[in-house]
């Protein structure tokens, strides 16, 4: 085998009363990497994307996941890394999971997979050390387990797999920015042990209701009082967003990563539609430049598309 | 039907990470109480236990939701209830719970069970108020469900009844008084958010290794960073009891309720009768009476024994 393409998916993280430990991968967005072997030695990074990405491989996401390939496996000869995001940077639905979820299944994929996927999410962390200066699994967990993951601890890095319960899935980008940094600035240190505990019941209950496929369960478990009271602030429209979502018969959702995307679930694909022409009025009326997808959760994660 | 005696058994609440939200009944310790109709209005109490119980039915944890009962149906006759408790009241293990929800569970049995389970919770929950002061429903909710349960909320109650995983128990129960004050005196009223996610990680995990049936997974998920690490100075020889049960293969627990019990998960009731021997050595060396029991998760609750 001399070339791999992937697709590696968009993924939630923070999925509700989940925050930091629950997230899932979604059918749509996909990036497409395309990975082939070079005589060079080293990491060629094609950028055929219609975003701007560092060219300088150790400044890459998908770059610095590919050296610790080569580092690892000490192969003599090198990478040659096509690119085609489609999941925007920035969006809050692990557009740098992704990139390096991807690029480390893709290079395994050519090797021959050598790697237990506990060694590829390993790998992808190093990449999201690079996005976000912290090697953190919330999104790299759904592309390299797929479906629904559960992180118990990441010292030593303990990746729980759940069912991915029979969902639709609607998400709304609306065109803003928000700096990680706010996204951490406004959560406080502490959290009063009551809140903790509602938070740990819904959490017990969301994890019950995926292994119970329970839509009204998960629907119900959904409520986060640490981050989402805090962090919807940050967003523009986002009562309005959720009042409408209810109204249209979405089941629960909220902020994906650290936002500014914004999820619900639904029972069906109509309803799931619904919910996207509900979340894109609302943004029409504020007048801010969004995306809508209607999808679904990936069970997979990151796929094998083509080798040759 | 004029008579029906059941069987309401003890119970472990704060399940490891589950503080607050997880329980389980166990086979064994179990109260007795016998429940027939009588011609005089009222409650009768008639106490048949090794312990002092109050006569007053409005002081006696069964006799007020035994009124409870007869408020809520109208009924014409009275109750009389004869009580052989085997659960020592203050042991940590749902002594006040076994006598609240095996009383509402007589009474509906012997009124043609006309309750739903989140009635008889409910029922229960009322006798609770007399034991500790609160509605609570980490003991009762195991003991109407039976097997594992987890309290999502209790405004409003929503109880999920989880799979009863493959498990032994052993319960060592030091006779030494916590007061519940000083329990909960020691625990803090706000949690880093760190350590909260610490908790929530491990919960989830926790509920994820009952629906896989994964005692390992449960074992390690057991940690419980909120109430132990203060808790476990009120107990005497609480990490040489963790250290021998560790060593003789136990899989993980705690403490059970506030204590002073504690807890142990084994693969096998072989295993679960060492880890009673290690705790009674423990506690042999401090000189502390002690009673042990080597048990199961009792997936039923309280049941019903025999009607007349």
């Amino acid at each position: 085998m001399e070339q791999v393409t992937v697709s590696a998916p968009g993924s939630v993280s923070n999925l509700g009363s989940g925050f930091d430990v629950l997230g899932f991968a979604l059918e749509e967005p996909c990036d497409a990497l395309t990975l082939r072997f070079t005589d060079t030695p080293g990491v060629r990074l094609v950028n055929e994307s219609p975003y701007p990405l560092p060219d300088n491989p150790e400044q890459n996401v998908s770059g610095v996941v590919l050296l610790a390939v080569l580092q690892k496996t000490g192969a003599g000869r090198g990478f040659e890394l096509t690119v085609r995001k489609r999941i925007k940077p920035g969006s809050g639905i692990g557009s740098s999971a992704a990139s390096a979820a991807g690029a480390a299944v893709a290079a395994a994929t050519l090797l021959g997979s050598p790697f237990s996927k506990l060694e590829l999410l390993d790998l992808a962390m190093e990449g999201e050390v690079i996005a976000s200066g912290a090697r953190h699994a919330d999104n790299v967990a759904p592309c390299i387990y797929g479906g629904v993951t559960l992180i118990r601890s990441l010292n030593p890095v303990d990746i729980i797999a759940l069912p991915s319960a029979d969902l639709h899935v609607t998400i709304v980008h609306p065109q803003i920015e928000i700096k990680t940094s706010d996204a951490r600035a406004v959560l406080r240190p502490d959290v009063p042990l009551k809140e903790a505990i509602r938070q740990w019941g819904n959490l017990g209950a969301l994890v019950a209701g995926f292994y119970r496929n329970d839509p009204e369960l998960i629907g119900r478990s959904m409520e986060d009082v640490v981050a989402e009271p805090y962090r919807k602030a940050l967003i523009p429209g986002f009562d309005a967003v959720r009042a409408a979502c209810v109204k249209a018969g979405a089941l629960g959702g909220g902020i994906s990563g650290s936002g500014p995307s914004l999820f619900q679930f639904s029972r069906t694909k109509e309803t799931a539609q619904q919910v996207a022409d509900a979340m894109s009025h609302v943004y029409q009326d504020l007048g801010i430049a969004h995306y809508t997808y209607v999808t679904r959760i990936n069970p997979d994660g990151v796929r094998v598309l083509e080798t040759s």
